[in-house]
């Protein structure tokens, strides 16, 4: 089977989520990494090459010379797709170059600093047929997929309440502990943008409940916190969500919540049943009914459905982790740029950058304008 | 060690909740069950009362015949404390009347239907000197009084943030079943009050909150949910919870989370450690620390506070239960009744019941006017 | 609903086993405690039932003068069961003692310190046609008695495996700190029999093997660990199973299980579907099914059997823990006693108590000779 | 970083653990597969190398014409490692073949059939200074890792008793469904070896008791259960374990533990604490703790260990997988094939082999001769 080249923007020496990328890739089978523009330190960027075996003549010192050297090669022998891992700040820059010029394009969350940005990007796939794939990781998982599909045939009848959290408490330490806090790029508006705390997790709860319950969040309201007067971001909040449907929703998220790791979470109940499922120990899903015991869901069974099957290699009770679920979405990004048929969930795209932004700007604005209700 | 004559009013045949009130009595050792109002319907009062060898001459038909006969009496063989047990609509009305003739008066939530209600009781417990306690039951949880006692210590810091839950989902199959509704009294305003959701569950969460914390809940917001537009009253929402503490919190409460059972849960994050605890596994607390791994802390052990300590018996991993629970708040009230000095959070009393219904109407109301923040 | 006058031989001022004999009794609601023998020290008993507002000339100094007071009295004044809590080496000679005037007993575990004295209690209970209940507690609880019922009915088909722990930690300390060792009577094999662990603890582990799965041991491989030379009883061991049928099985059990606290379970497993039970969460049932996702059976349902439904009061999400099952063994008692109709499982008696000291004889023989197979 | 040339033998299309060993390999990140024998249908096997990009001039028929094709090129341009996926029986003859030739072997347990060969093994392994890297998947997880250290830093005191488990339900349908049972290769001796249960899955708790404790088992008493009298191999027993230390052991296995996954666990007891881990949730370490609370210890922290530290790539609370532990051994046999520093406990080896089969002969002999200790 033909393997991509493929580039990376970003994800060199010491970023765990170019590893985590790489990793993916490898899992999907179907990405060879030979060039990119590893590092703003292009000596770096040469030494990361070096370790993972690149020809160096493939290390570009920026996105601009990335695009003229690939562009001047062959066809063929040309990157065809490739993974921004940069802050947040650059990802809509180099995004838009990269599809301007023909690239297929994966890139780490969130998509762009504004909803306008997105919004360009979106028109830039849509023209140039080209495909965006977003990482929101968590929908990867196979239990995910499990409850989408069956939320979607209507196991558990029309919803009524939608819950998530997504909590963590390593910004705890770092905003109380005298640490410069401008290392942290998260913490700064120029690098992350409008927030922290959901636009770096809250952002991926608003996503698993859009995909879990295909269902599109009207408005919000919401209370962040920032916790000291001088940080510009926030830090932690809840933000409560409207829908057309006659249910209720909110999300919570935190990145003070200490001794918390990386607690993300989903309840779902409809009418005639409900969905729980943890981040943390992902291959578990907790089905209940009304009426009969709840049950427990988990991969490797020739009962679940087909999308849950393919998202999961091993016999049951063999734990596949988060880099499965990333790798889950490489292997949709490459059916997709291979031509093949992708079913719905297959990877977060575009649309869900779009509305990422859309979800994070209403909610800092709700918050700025006094907890009101802001349309999406 | 003397027992008290005690009463009832309500909670005669059928009633779980009146079975659970006499199994706390009897593990609190101090209460003799000897006359009360057990029924609307007299006849089946005293099948009752023959029932459990209660002498029928003690079984009344009323309320006023019960403080009549009962004063007949002389002041030695006479009900010193009785336990409230009706339909919320008329708690209101007997305790008035018990704290008004001198009785002691243990009532179920919530406390009365208005807080007006609520402040005039408080009035005539504090004028006559009564002992006055509201069962909120999982504050007499061994775990629970651990963590009040620890956040008070300090030992997680300054608080951050506060997260409660309380979903259950047996109204579901009643809301869609088209059951007859008004039979389900809950449903119906003019005995529940104004609030289902909120007014019979949410209202634990909030009082969790309190009794956890030591803080007060200064203000909410509210979003509820009728699910039906005949339905008078909410059985779902997220209600914002705003303190002087520069902190988030947020109460979720269904009664339509289908194949929840009961599922109340409280985390609190400081800025130097956390807990977790969950009502239907209560022997487990969950205790985060700023780097070090958390801990699960259970009852039994003498390194536990004396608070936590004098409310479990037996030796650990013997799983004490909701009615070791309840008995711990009649324990705390006979301490009270007989004069012994009790410690902070012993039992819930008047205030307790003050600030709940302050926090359903203002629930309310935040709902009705349109999702705003409502002073308590 | 008449209640018996209900004695206790043992059980007075300190002793935690006494003290939940009470409480479940009282939550029985069947029995009302008015003499006995509560202490061997006269003045202490005397105490102890001026604190529970017994009258004292129904306080007795020994088992003779208890017999012989009680019968002195009128039968309908007379206590007509004896619940007896004393150390087991007095367990025989109390209970041979009651049973041959007539009156029922309620005892607790191990019944005898041999199968021999077991045996001779077993004819007398026959011959005088009187009720004896052994409180192997733990088959008190609901979702053990869901699961014998579903093993009988046979939801998992035929037997394959079956395996039980009982694992604590307790003498840790004592063996390794210490401590005056005989104050600890467990460890004197005058007082507590000749085996500690497997006497105290793993019979327990062998009655719930039997009790849930209706099957005989038919002999045992023991090998058993007294950790110390100088330690006369085993503190810890695994002891395998043989059965008539195609199985296997094996208990598990210690006291030096350092951090354990009382961690009881058991996992049997047949053709078509399995149980997994914990004790220190007991209102968890994990039902697995060939071929289909695990339950989780709960508490307080309708669809559940009928045992399983009278052995919990409480709605679902209502923690009732080990007081309410040992509560469920007294109603079972007071129905025995009443001549009502009981169901099998309704509260262990003497043939529990004959086949438990026979495992204990033929653990220790086992172990003794060498770890050989020894028939029941 | 130069990655070897790496072949395997068998675990071309449709092995699961072909693929598994792969992913491993490329989370390793030192390994590039670029021959082999893929398969005994050489055609299936050029259409698997097609698949994989790999050279069709390097994909063998069969083992000796690997042999004689790869040392037929200049040594720099040679396959040095190769992983042997093969069925059971074929192990020994592929291992011998291989280290005689001067490869470096990685290989899937059980080493061998038998003792004598894997103690041939070892001989070829130490005279030609190869690496041999035994897959014992499970001691990859960064919390089995911690353990270790942790008991051999006495954090745990003396240990007392080890509990394992490995209980999986898979051919529970097999067996009584009357499918081909040769189809099912691991039941047919010729093929697995003397053992099914113990064989393929008890080994592994074997391994993980002698890995995380460092001790030795001397002996071993077994009571197995083929299930059915036409069935030739074991499906499920429990191994009494016997060590120099005073300490009792226990191994559970089965496969036809209905419902099971692939639930391994080990419990470990010391005088000053214990440790509990279960493969199935692998990101959890409880420890226990004489007199305090125990901890839930997971991977991604500084506090940890070096070890657990350098076997968990990711922060907390992003679950890595058995994928992940799998590669932690290919990582640890590329260092000691780099010539570079090892820890103890880095990879499984021949050592670990050896003794896994003396465990298998043993278990079967003690069954054989009546349930007797063999030393082992």
């Amino acid at each position: 089977m033909k393997r991509f080249q493929w580039g990376m923007i970003g994800g060199g020496k010491g970023a765990f989520i170019g590893g985590a990328h790489r990793v993916a890739a490898k899992i999907a089978n179907s990405f060879e990494l030979v060039g990119g523009v590893f590092d703003i330190d292009f000596e770096r960027a040469k030494e990361f090459a070096a370790q993972e075996n690149i020809d160096l003549k493939r290390v570009y010192p920026d996105i601009d010379s990335f695009i003229r050297g690939e562009l001047s090669l062959p066809a063929t022998d040309r990157i065809t797709v490739v993974t921004i891992v940069t802050p947040n700040y650059l990802h809509y820059d180099h995004a838009k170059k990269l599809l301007r010029n023909g690239f297929h394009v994966i890139c780490e969350k969130p998509v762009t600093l504004t909803s306008a940005e997105a919004l360009e990007l979106k028109e830039l796939v849509e023209k140039n047929k080209l495909v965006f794939a977003l990482t929101h990781t968590y929908t990867g998982y196979p239990m995910v997929r499990e409850m989408k599909r069956r939320i979607e045939a209507g196991d558990i009848g029309s919803l009524q309440r939608v819950d998530a959290q997504y909590l963590q408490g390593w910004i705890n330490p770092i905003i109380h502990g005298g640490e410069a806090k401008l290392a942290v790029w998260r913490l700064d508006p120029k690098v992350a943008g409008i927030s922290s705390c959901m636009g770096d997790i809250g952002v991926h709860a608003f996503n698993m409940i859009e995909y879990a319950t295909g269902l599109k969040v009207k408005k919000v309201l919401a209370v962040l916190n920032a916790l000291k007067p001088e940080n510009p971001l926030d830090l932690d909040g809840n933000v409560l969500l409207g829908f057309d449907e006659n249910l209720t929703g909110v999300i919570r998220s935190s990145q003070i919540a200490t001794g918390e790791e990386n607690n993300l979470q989903i309840s779902v109940y409809g009418t005639t049943g409900g969905f729980h499922w943890e981040q943390e120990n992902p291959n578990v899903l907790k089905m209940f009914h009304e009426g009969a015991p709840y049950e427990i869901i988990t991969p490797g069974y020739g009962y679940l459905t087909p999308f849950a099957q393919e998202s999961h290699v091993l016999p049951p009770g063999h734990p596949e982790g988060i880099y499965e679920a990333f790798g889950n979405l490489y292997k949709g990004a490459a059916k997709a740029i291979r031509g093949e048929e992708t079913v719905p969930g297959q990877f977060p795209g575009i649309d869900d950058g779009v509305r990422g932004m859309l979800f994070i700007e209403s909610a800092v604005k709700s918050n700025t304008e006094g907890n009101v209700w802001v349309s999406l």
